[in-house]
């Protein structure tokens, strides 16, 4: 029996909600998708891509028989918004999230769902791209890529079971995964990363001639700093949701430049050889695992 | 008129000096490229190849007759390497480099080569790849990419034109530009995020669980670590030769970090947003300058 929804709703319809409304449609895995949001301008425009079926202002329409509810804005926004939900939603619901952060959403969905967390089940999709809008969305997003649920004490093997035959329907490869151990993860291999990219094009900004010195940037430059061209208000938030572990991470990141910086300054060409080719031997023999290829 | 040498040598053949040697070929500019390099085995294979003409373990047969001499090895090197040529090299020959650093090749050059540093003409191509070697080179990486030259108060305009016309001839767009300029220019795009990628690299590798982490990093820090892949030995060169610049740099970007640090301590998310949107808006406006197109 392949998996079906007749109707699901996505709150907050951008790259990430649009994907997966995409991806479920074209898997032939949904009936109806409605779509709610902020501005109703980009929801309509939502709709003429066909990338939802409907859009709604008020929530108690777009949750009217809705089995899933995704939320997919950015993290930030997840107590207001559930709070605005909650009196609307199906008792048989499952509610989802694809947020980048899990303690925190996990946090205020307690708060606002009181014994009704239950049908919360926490999600996120290790996809997405600097793009961000309806517009960006495409069926294919979530194809061969990750997606990690960490399910609560509280979830029914039923809630569970939805949300990750909803993502295996998009494409995805299902883990699970306990939130705070996802956030620690996710601190060091993506939030990290995103954060040290802003300051790179954020230190450039600060020269007095920033225009010549991006004039000289070359293709290195452009991948190391794809990230920084991410959306602003999606990653403050992913930031201060996970500022704790990610201020510790980004401490040891420091220490590892405080090392360089010596080297740099002794002149230790065989500490920062090493270094490097640590660094090129592991980064290569991980792309060997993911891609069966080589570097790239 | 077009431009055409007889005969050309390359030292250190691998990804830059192989695809200038291509380039050169296929735009019919050179007869016969003469490589000299440490192993004669991968010479050999440079030949087969045919990326090189001919391999030569000794200086005098590959440098005779040779009209321009590219050095292509790890700038550490050229000391060494000029002074081992140096006796071989024809009087009207012009010697040039493909360094990504310049004021210390231009001073090895200088002590190796005294009154003969005028047929010297420093320049470096802003093209490259994370791979590396002769089998990694390709007739086109220069198309349409600047190569920087960085003339001597020394260099008749014959010799500065030579070297111009060459890398024309490889499709590239030469600019002119003073050395230590270069330096500085170089430092903040290229050198510092170099050693900020194997540093996020070494960093994970530092974790206990650090193959575990690996498994969970996507898109974004593959981008990110790309150059990561680079090879250590030359990125070890290119840090030592421009220690001093790239460690004024490297203490500018960790300032910029401890700032982020500061805001995840307070929680500060208006200034983190602030800061990833001066990023963003900075870095799509550069590709977009660049480009003529979007965000990628």
């Amino acid at each position: 029996m392949s998996f079906r929804l007749d109707k699901i709703a996505i709150v907050g319809v951008g790259l990430i909600g649009g994907s997966f409304a995409l991806a479920l449609k074209r898997a032939g895995a949904v009936g109806t998708v409605a779509g709610l949001g902020r501005t109703q301008a980009s929801l309509a425009h939502a709709v003429e891509l066909g990338v939802i079926d409907a859009a709604h202002e008020e929530p108690r329409a777009a949750l009217e028989g809705a089995q899933l509810v995704l939320l997919a804005m950015p993290v930030g926004q997840t107590r207001a918004v559930l709070e605005r939900l909650a009196p609307h939603v199906d008792a048989q619901a499952v509610v989802s999230d694809a947020g980048s952060t899990k303690s925190d959403v996990i946090a205020a969905a307690r708060d606002v769902l009181g014994p009704r967390i239950a049908r919360f089940v926490p999600a996120h999709p290790i996809a997405g791209a600097e793009a961000s809008g309806a517009e960006a969305a495409r069926p294919d997003l979530y194809r061969g890529r990750r997606t990690v649920v960490t399910p609560l004490a509280e979830n029914p093997a039923d809630a569970v079971a939805l949300v990750r035959d909803a993502w295996r329907a998009c494409g995805a490869e299902v883990h699970e995964m306990d939130a705070a151990e996802h956030d620690r993860v996710f601190a060091v291999v993506s939030h990290l990363p995103h954060l040290l990219a802003f300051a790179l094009v954020c230190d450039v900004l600060g020269h007095d001639d920033a225009e010549r010195l991006f004039d000289y940037a070359a293709g290195g430059f452009r991948d190391f700093t794809r990230i920084a061209s991410s959306h602003p208000e999606m990653w403050r938030d992913i930031c201060l949701a996970n500022r704790e572990r990610l201020g510790v991470e980004l401490d040891r990141y420091m220490d590892v430049l405080g090392l360089f910086r010596g080297h740099l300054r002794s002149g230790d060409g065989r500490a920062l050889a090493a270094a490097f080719a640590a660094a090129r031997e592991a980064r290569n023999a991980w792309l060997a695992r993911i891609e069966g290829g080589a570097a790239q």
